[in-house]
């Protein structure tokens, strides 16, 4: 769980205050940028990242940021900051810091998603953007572009927001909460140390899939000689994620990130979903994935309906909600067309 | 973990041979039956169950089950037996048999649902039946539905097979999977001791909840008050039905059963799916559940396109796969019409 290489970092040397009332004694931000902010500021694109993702979005993102790409340094001052609860360099429960009580653990306080866009504006500000070009992102990087759309809805001129809703779903949240259990199964989630809890994460990133994809996925990629009665591919592969992402993640990171997605409504004490969305002003680009059963399409149809000045696109997929991260020349073509207008 | 009163035990006092090569030193078989056997034998109804459920059909399937129901004992001899694996009377990794090695715990040989249909047909010798007017489950009931018409063809004259596949599905098994690795992750799992593992159970239990319902059955029974950040009652429920389900099974058997399911494949060795179906001499009424995401409906389209004698009828339920336990006057007006035929 190290930070990316040439991750940079902002050091907010103040209490920064949570909405449930918890508080970070200070705040320290993980970020990438690419290419040269623009003497007039206009070139800004931000890039929110989704659960298990870090700040290198260059990396997980390659096929639309990058040289040549739609999002090409050459042309655009391109940010993307690791969020706060994440292991990849930003104050998460596993941020050990000398002579600073950091809460951590399990007694890390609940961060909501407008806490993590407070977060993504200190930075806005630390980097000296007055506006925001195109800001954008998949899932949990969604839900952070429409709140960030609501609360500086004067900086921010176009929204991509992809494969995500304006109110996490109970069926969301019941996903979520069945990872956190087989988390909290696993003893190590109660040891005081980061990096453990290997077999909970395992378990809980096993789950993940399932959410992520759906039944054709794992019927086209999947399928087993027909005289097996055990040891089936699709047994190997849940297992083989799970190893995988254990490589790479903390579970008590895994956890806070599950809390701060169900704690997802733009509507919290602004009357409702519809007016919140109905103060965005930036011209919206909603996108949603066909065969996504976590985000299901009508989640992100709601939200184009509601933003002014939006329009509304599908993406067909074999890989369910995890197409926000695989059909690029669908997402290419889409944004491409909806930024040259 | 006892077995439901008025459970009656057939001993089996020879070595049981599976599938896969185990071998159970010798059987026993918990069942119910309810009414009494006619003289010429032509009114046996034999339930098959689930995974979680029980040899009490008439209490789990109350609504089709019972003194002026679809299934009357006044009319019929109902059988029903638990399945081995499970913890409700028969062998399973919980059996504890002073002087007679029963294989236990996480040593259970793998079962298969062809070697849980052989031990109903133990059974229905030993109860001196030679035909079986109609034979029905939902799920993993299903299953063993299908494989028993195959098996035993010349003796089963109707059929229902309820929200089920010919071949478990490798998203079915995925499923499978991410609840054995809940399991996996408490320690307890690894304890020689029968009823531990409760948290490795919840999880397992939060994890098919999910797949038993969708995304509108949360929608529409677990929403919030639009202020809260946490505690919600989606997350509430999945810990509720965790909790409930702990208190009635075991996490062995629970995953012996699991293994049980992905094993099944009536084209095993049988050329193929479809000529195994295209075996089955029975009357088939087979029965999807619209919104089921576990066994989707195009699983049970598949069956009744391979069975000869078949007709197929879709239920409409809010409650997905769970619908098999739910719409009870759509599943009794589809099953009375098809027997009156």
């Amino acid at each position: 769980m190290i930070p990316p290489i040439d991750a940079q970092f902002y050091h907010h040397r103040e209490q920064f205050i949570l909405e449930n009332g918890g508080i970070l004694p200070e705040l320290t931000i993980a970020f990438h940028t690419y290419g040269t902010l623009a003497e007039d500021g206009s070139n800004v694109v931000w890039v929110c990242h989704a659960l298990t993702a870090n700040s290198d979005c260059k990396d997980w993102w390659h096929g639309l940021i990058g040289k040549d790409k739609l999002f090409d340094p050459e042309k655009y001052f391109i940010v993307c900051a690791n969020i706060i609860g994440s292991c990849y360099g930003t104050t998460s429960p596993c941020s050990i810091k000398s002579g600073v009580s950091i809460p951590s653990h399990t007694s890390f306080p609940l961060i909501t998603i407008r806490d993590i866009v407070k977060a993504h504006i200190l930075l806005r500000k630390h980097l000296g953007i007055t506006s925001i070009y195109c800001l954008l992102g998949g899932s949990l990087g969604g839900q952070q572009v429409l709140e960030w759309a609501i609360m500086e809805s004067h900086i921010i001129h176009n929204i991509i927001p992809i494969a995500t809703n304006a109110q996490h779903s109970p069926w969301g949240i019941a996903w979520n909460t069945a990872q956190r259990m087989a988390l909290e199964s696993d003893p190590d989630f109660h040891s005081p140390k980061c990096g453990k809890c290997k077999n909970g994460l395992k378990a809980a990133r096993a789950i993940a899939m399932l959410s992520y994809r759906h039944y054709a996925t794992f019927d086209s990629t999947q399928k087993d000689h027909d005289a097996y009665v055990d040891s089936f591919n699709a047994d190997s592969y849940q297992r083989y994620q799970g190893d995988k992402l254990v490589q790479r993640f903390d579970a008590h990171c895994y956890y806070s990130l599950t809390k701060s997605m169900d704690s997802h409504n733009v509507g919290r004490y602004r009357i409702s979903c519809e007016s919140a969305l109905n103060s965005i002003k930036a011209k919206s680009c909603v996108i949603g994935i066909d065969s996504d059963i976590l985000f299901p399409i009508h989640e992100q149809e709601f939200i184009a309906r509601h933003v002014h000045l939006s329009e509304f696109h599908s993406v067909t997929s074999l890989y369910g909600h995890d197409g926000f991260l695989l059909e690029y020349s669908q997402l290419q073509s889409i944004i491409s067309k909806f930024l040259e207008q």
